[in-house]
């Protein structure tokens, strides 16, 4: 494979390790930081020690602090902001960026407000088509990616050259797999939504239920979303893969994941204010059951699970009246159309 | 609704639940079993204790061991024996039961040798036709059903009447929740050929990786046993459900699950026989590698994690050698027909 010049903004813990994946693969990678001490240590001690405690950094990483100079060459661009900072990132970067640069992004959720896609974001601050941009996705947990234990994502692009592209980018026989998928909409939207159901897994945890109501809570909230997801054009198949099923074994079923934790604390009887507080940090759960509340409206589409949540949360229902209310609802089939749905949309 | 007389065999540890909710729903039950000893114990201790301690049985079930009276007048027979004993079971109910009687059963795994479905076994045995026999499936550990504890399961049946006249038998408003199918297929494959993925994702955990690489294996574990179903009959959206992915969250991710714990041996480099001599039990997910290869074969279905979990159960192939040939194969799509198949098929 030839050795391309590859950019990655910004040196998050993500942004680092997909850097590491860019560098084993023969790239030479640009890692982009707005702090010099963070590009410092990165350069001389090959360590970014304030997201990746101690784990070495390969040779073939660079980090930079002028954009200008981070994106010159860049054949391929990696923007891993968080999902609040991303149309800032991407409005610096892109008169930067060469015409023909592949575009892939790794970062989950929706623009606030807007409740835009990320790759919707691009497009707009990069005036490109959006069927241009690549999303990658899938369980990966940077601290286990960049000690090169076995990992599976998903990249997606309407088109399938995009696509392809990023596949050969990151994919090696060693440690790190790739799957094409053309469904941009599904694994944008399975990575972003996915925080609900860890949410709702950990409120049942919390409760004190077990492994029947948290398989439940998983399953049903996953056939929720992936309705949404179909309402909005994505395909219903995309939330079985590595973005929705795969992503979700990872958080919802994790004590280190913040939403399972604030789900839980939740569960044990704390009210919001209570959680956000104990848990000091932003838990993006919350913020994604608000916005997908308004999808819903705006789709017209069922989301019990995501309903009940946002009573708890927002309204002060109590966690049994909201399980109690989810079991009590009406009968209904698993599967209503199959090729479409993992639901019937039923109330 | 209106209080049925149903019959289910045997007193096992599902079968006993099931009896629980059944009773709780204010049903007349009868649970048959072979031993006296344990009949007594349900009629006059109201406990199971072999396999369900100290949990208390509601008066509306009654234990029988004879088997004529045992079904005499049911209006519904619940079949939940072990796999090896289904026919058996089936064989002996048969004559006893009357013409109208639901038949459902719980019972997951194939028949050995024959590699035949359980619904096509109750149907060659009772001499009825396989449409009408219902399977009820799901993440359902008995001992949080016995305590009341929220549950989901599917039943699927090709006669939509029969999957709701068992709707309508199990489900409650307080902790079980039915959701009906048709795909009997999907649901009854999903069931057994989990344990394949449930013993991979074992095997990941005792070489020691990570979340990553644990979600890989089930994921595409998900997507290989959803291919084999297609090319079977089933939908491909069942293993999306409660009798896949739901199933899979229960066993794939529980430290309780003998699957998992016999994959994890094998990780740690142990042989099947130490592994088989250690764990004292039948390991349910080493027969079915064996029945899906065969499936495979026949169905000409690729199956790489099967493919390769065989070889380190009877070839003596190495885990660490197995999952360096699953992260070199050659790239491709994560869904290729999208309406029926999760995955592409190459190899």
């Amino acid at each position: 494979m030839a050795s391309k010049s590859v950019t990655v903004l910004v040196a998050g813990s993500w942004g680092t390790a997909l850097a590491c994946v860019l560098a084993d693969n023969g790239h030479r990678v640009t890692l982009w930081t707005r702090s010099d001490a963070q590009a410092r240590e990165i350069n001389e001690e090959r360590r970014n020690s304030k997201y990746l405690k101690d784990s070495r950094l390969p040779e073939g990483i660079s980090a930079a602090t002028d954009m200008p100079s981070a994106l010159a060459g860049a054949e391929a661009v990696i923007f891993v902001p968080p999902s609040s900072a991303m149309r800032d990132v991407a409005h610096a970067a892109g008169p930067h960026i060469r015409r023909d640069a592949l575009i892939v992004h790794a970062t989950k959720g929706f623009e606030s407000e807007s409740l835009k896609r990320m790759s919707d974001v691009l497009a707009e601050e990069l005036d490109r088509p959006a069927g241009e941009i690549v999303v990658l996705s899938g369980p990966s947990h940077a601290e286990e990616v960049i000690v090169r234990h076995p990992t599976t994502v998903v990249v997606a692009s309407a088109s399938i050259a995009c696509a392809e592209a990023a596949q050969d980018l990151f994919m090696n026989d060693e440690y790190f797999r790739v799957y094409t998928n053309p469904d941009v909409v599904g694994v944008e939207l399975a990575g972003a939504l996915k925080n609900i159901i860890a949410l709702g897994a950990g409120v049942s945890d919390g409760v004190g239920y077990g492994d029947n109501a948290k398989a439940a809570l998983i399953t049903r909230g996953l056939a929720e979303i992936a309705r949404l997801g179909a309402s909005m054009g994505a395909n219903a198949l995309t939330f079985a893969g590595l973005a929705g099923v795969g992503d979700l074994i990872g958080t919802a079923t994790s004590r280190h994941s913040r939403n399972w934790r604030a789900g839980s604390l939740l569960g044990q009887g704390l009210s919001l204010e209570e959680v956000l507080k104990q848990i000091g940090m932003v838990v993006e759960g919350v913020r994604t059951t608000q916005s997908a509340k308004k999808l819903a409206a705006l789709y017209q589409v069922e989301m019990p699970i995501t309903n009940e949540l946002h009573k708890v949360l927002f309204d002060g229902k109590t966690t049994t009246d909201a399980i109690g209310a989810l079991m009590g609802r009406v009968r209904t089939h698993e599967i209503e159309r199959p090729a479409f749905d993992l639901d019937s949309g039923q109330p």
